[in-house]
């Protein structure tokens, strides 16, 4: 099918960077704090998320972590994301990198092959054509990989939703797809240990990210 | 790809039996009208429609149909339609045809690829497999699909959703495809001029699924 042969992308103009990882992983802050210190230093970013980052992605996220939806079909439930994804694309990763922006997202494809793929009855096989259809083949210059055991990382989410809600055997899975992903593309990749201090876990996000801020001028 | 391989699947219990084609093309009244024409004759019948055949699919119907949505990716609005697909066969469709009913659908597969793949900026070809893949490759026994010229269809609608709202060449080509899928499985299809009486409609309605009940016991 056409959508098995979308080539990995990678933009000539601004930087693209994803922070991958379990609940309680720390992504919401890392991505803060990643946004401060770049501009802190000059850079114009763009911040956003996926489920959730456009006007249909927040009705679509709703859906999603809304324990009310109740069970949804697999393969309901991973389209569902991976239209997010390619309204996201389309409508905000895409023009911001355009514009030479540094995008830092708070999941992107990743979360979609570990979590419909790995965690439920789906195969990541199957849903990574339809994921890099829907968004054009364009990949992060950098993923971060916040890695936590899902124990921890758990306890620490407030209270769940229907994501959460899952069992920790499925995090578990998870957790260990997110390793896979990174294992096999280090030039991409760096995983992080996220049981630490956020400041020291942050200094370790500039320092993973400092090589490719230097293809974007400030 | 996988999706790709997704083989057509007609079931051995139960007919499925989809009403196809444009606005104003009368499907929602011929849906109706074979309804009670089978349950008349004692046929156990299900009743359903896409989008919006499930609960999670009445949330992207108004999605997809509410102008105040505006503009979607065209990939979005595929894999939106899409999911509600997926949700629409695993949880309604296939569970009534294990039953051996009859189910009789407003729109299918075939609206997908007509609208979000002859229409805009998407190709058939593109969403097909991914369609397949999110529906088991389930296809209707029989497909009706209800002709129209849209300039006379679109008259007769009511104030415009935003699918409606298209240009009337969006509409033309929409009809070109459901013709065309007609045209390539004789064995499956049946085409059906609707500008004429409903009752004369129907009647031809009934003659095209009488071959398919006789595997249904009553």
């Amino acid at each position: 099918m056409d959508s098995s042969t979308a080539p990995a992308l990678y933009t000539e103009t601004g930087v693209f960077v994803a922070f991958e990882g379990g609940e309680g992983s720390g992504k919401s802050t890392q991505t803060r704090l990643l946004a401060g210190w770049l501009t802190e230093h000059g850079r114009s970013v763009e911040v956003t998320r996926e489920p959730g980052g456009t006007a249909v992605g927040q009705q679509l996220r709703r859906i999603l972590l809304d324990p009310a939806t109740g069970e949804l079909s697999p393969r309901t439930e991973a389209l569902v994301y991976i239209a997010d994804k390619a309204e996201h694309v389309d409508h905000v990763v895409l023009p911001a990198l355009a514009e030479g922006k540094v995008v830092v997202t708070d999941r992107y494809v990743d979360s979609t092959l570990a979590y419909q793929g790995a965690g439920r009855a789906l195969r990541a096989a199957e849903l990574e054509p339809i994921a890099r259809w829907a968004t054009s083949g364009l990949r992060p210059h950098l993923t971060i990989v916040l890695d936590i055991d899902p124990s921890v990382g758990l306890g620490r989410a407030g209270s769940p939703d229907r994501i959460e809600s899952e069992p920790l055997e499925f995090h578990q899975r998870v957790r260990q797809h997110f390793l896979e992903l990174a294992g096999a593309d280090p030039a991409h990749y760096v995983v992080l240990p996220a049981d630490q201090d956020p400041e020291a876990v942050h200094i370790a996000v500039q320092q993973a990210i400092a090589p490719w801020l230097s293809q974007v001028s400030a």
